[in-house]
């Protein structure tokens, strides 16, 4: 195979078994956000139990959504081919080399487009290629877990969502059922608490609060009455969690109530984990067991002073002195084709 | 002025002046629901101050709805002729006997809504009728009072408001901003904390609840899980609000997350009518001077064992020793046609 990339420095496992010199074919990894989609390119290494740290990323290529609820089915399916034919050209590859593709995508409660996504990309290669479509949380873990399905994946991005597995591939879930059903931790919930702060301010059914000037003026508002209009215009989740960032300053600045929305989302989110962290006895009979918990999401990673990810990891390690936080080093899509690449070791073993 | 309804016994003031023969002529009071217009006839009585009790209905007609957001500008405005002309031929009148038409509809925040609706009625109407569209709290709040803006309406259906004038005509309001806003008084406010205390039970975040077999068995599904399909499916405020009967059946039977539901929503709705009063200074200077209270909307009247309007009551004369709460006799179209007669008689003293 011809490969662009290739500096003769392949990367070596550390127990000395010879790693894939890209002869033992190519995986594809791909996350299918809100509003793009990735697609990696990475070699095949057939011993699931190691990979080399980094994994080399052979390619990347970004297209648009791939999300037929949003763009259509056509412009999806689209979306989808040139993406994936747009990487393996930049990795040399061709569709003959690749051994598995694997799609990280949201929308865990539609399995049907889940099947749909699936059988589109099977079209695209032949039988043999192993193709998965797993939901974004799955994905998630595996980036920061090299792509083993062990331990609990915390994401608070627009939504949140916990999710994990045990040793012996049990999953649990909580939260992730939106905002109406009370996603309190996401930036969607953060940020309506904060505009209902400002609401009750202004009406006289609460304190007086630093995000009423600060909204209105990252909003171009002059008073909180036009809050209302702003809200039902256009009530996508995405517009309202991004005042995630004016909140954290509020609190950064002293404002009592902007502090404790953060505090009860740090609060909900370390709940999650908890909840699921308890179903599948991460934790051991004692307690204090080693699991990775891994956090995603632009409200888990922000990087302010007022660190919402930080009081996380505080409140899951109260509980949970074994946990072991983990920021993933790699992107979701990468996460995706490490995920493939367990999954097709793991077959290999039982073949 | 041919009567039908005319049985010789025309209702007489307390103060002997002569009440209405009908030949003052007529008002009509409109309310635009959700779902449904209603239009009543009234007899106009001249003395703003004193009408009798109970207002002599001379006609009701019913027809669809009249929001032109919701069924388009022709279904609207048909929809409005039809049920005016119906109700002036049931009470025996024509349009040359209407002194004045009040409209009471819902959307206060669309102030071009309300124009296009009054510029529809006056060009159905002579010039010299006066046409008043209103927002359904002040229609509310003139149902309980005798048309009398004085004092205090709080409205808990679907949504829930607080609204106020004092005497001197000052308006304030609390609430009414809707559920992303915070409204967790109303219908919808309640009904998602039950949605949310379901799903956090299930996924091992919050208590066991009643509400759980309960909603499930109402909606007709299987697992929680399915709760957050029901819930995006259709996520209409009304919808979701319906199951308030659920939450007071199980605070009835004993269930404290259910109770407790009940008590936040109670304190809330409290809460906004003491912004209102407080702002106004409804209660006087040493916070005992008497004032109504009108509560209106299937949250607040329900008649159930568990009675959240006498819960929210309760709280409002801790607070306000001389609130007097008032249910409305009278519906709301009623509540419009006093309305429009108070306007008038304003008008005919200063004139």
């Amino acid at each position: 195979m011809r490969n662009p990339h290739s500096n003769g420095n392949l990367p070596k496992l550390d127990d000395g078994r010879e790693s894939n010199g890209y002869g033992d074919g190519v995986i594809l990894g791909l996350d299918g956000g809100a509003t793009s989609t990735v697609c990696v390119c990475v070699p095949f290494f057939p011993y699931g139990d190691r990979f080399p740290e980094p994994i080399p990323i052979l390619a990347r290529a970004v297209a648009g959504c791939t999300n037929r609820n949003s763009v259509g089915e056509t412009a999806a399916k689209d979306s989808l081919e040139q993406v994936i034919s747009e990487a393996l050209v930049q990795s040399g590859s061709d569709k003959s080399h690749v051994r598995g593709v694997c799609l990280g995508v949201s929308g865990v409660n539609h399995p049907s487009d889940q099947e749909m996504v699936e059988s589109w990309i099977r079209g695209m290669f032949p039988s043999h290629v192993k193709v998965y479509v797993q939901n974004d949380a799955i994905v998630a873990l595996a980036s920061g877990t090299m792509g083993k399905l062990h331990g609990c994946v915390l994401i608070a991005g627009t939504g949140c969502i916990a999710y994990g597995f045990d040793e012996d591939g049990r999953e649990a879930r909580a939260s992730g059922a939106g905002p109406i059903l009370g996603d309190w931790g996401s930036g969607y919930g953060i940020s309506a608490q904060a505009l209902t702060a400002v609401i009750r301010a202004h009406d006289g059914r609460g304190p007086e609060t630093m995000l009423t000037s600060t909204i209105l003026k990252a909003l171009g508002l002059s008073s909180p009455d036009e809050l209302i209009g702003w809200t039902y215009a256009d009530p996508s989740w995405a517009r309202i969690a991004a005042l995630v960032p004016q909140v954290v300053t509020c609190a950064e600045a002293g404002d009592e109530i902007s502090d404790k929305i953060l505090v009860d989302a740090a609060d909900d989110l370390a709940l999650s984990v908890k909840a699921v962290v308890q179903r599948l006895g991460l934790c051991g009979k004692d307690g204090t067991a080693s699991f990775p918990v891994v956090m995603v999401g632009g409200v888990l990673n922000a990087n302010m002073k007022w660190d919402i990810g930080k009081e996380v990891s505080k409140r899951i390690n109260k509980h949970f002195p074994g946990a072991q936080t983990i920021i993933p080093k790699v992107e979701p899509a990468v996460g995706a084709a490490l995920l493939a690449m367990n999954f097709l070791a793991v077959k290999n073993d039982v073949s």
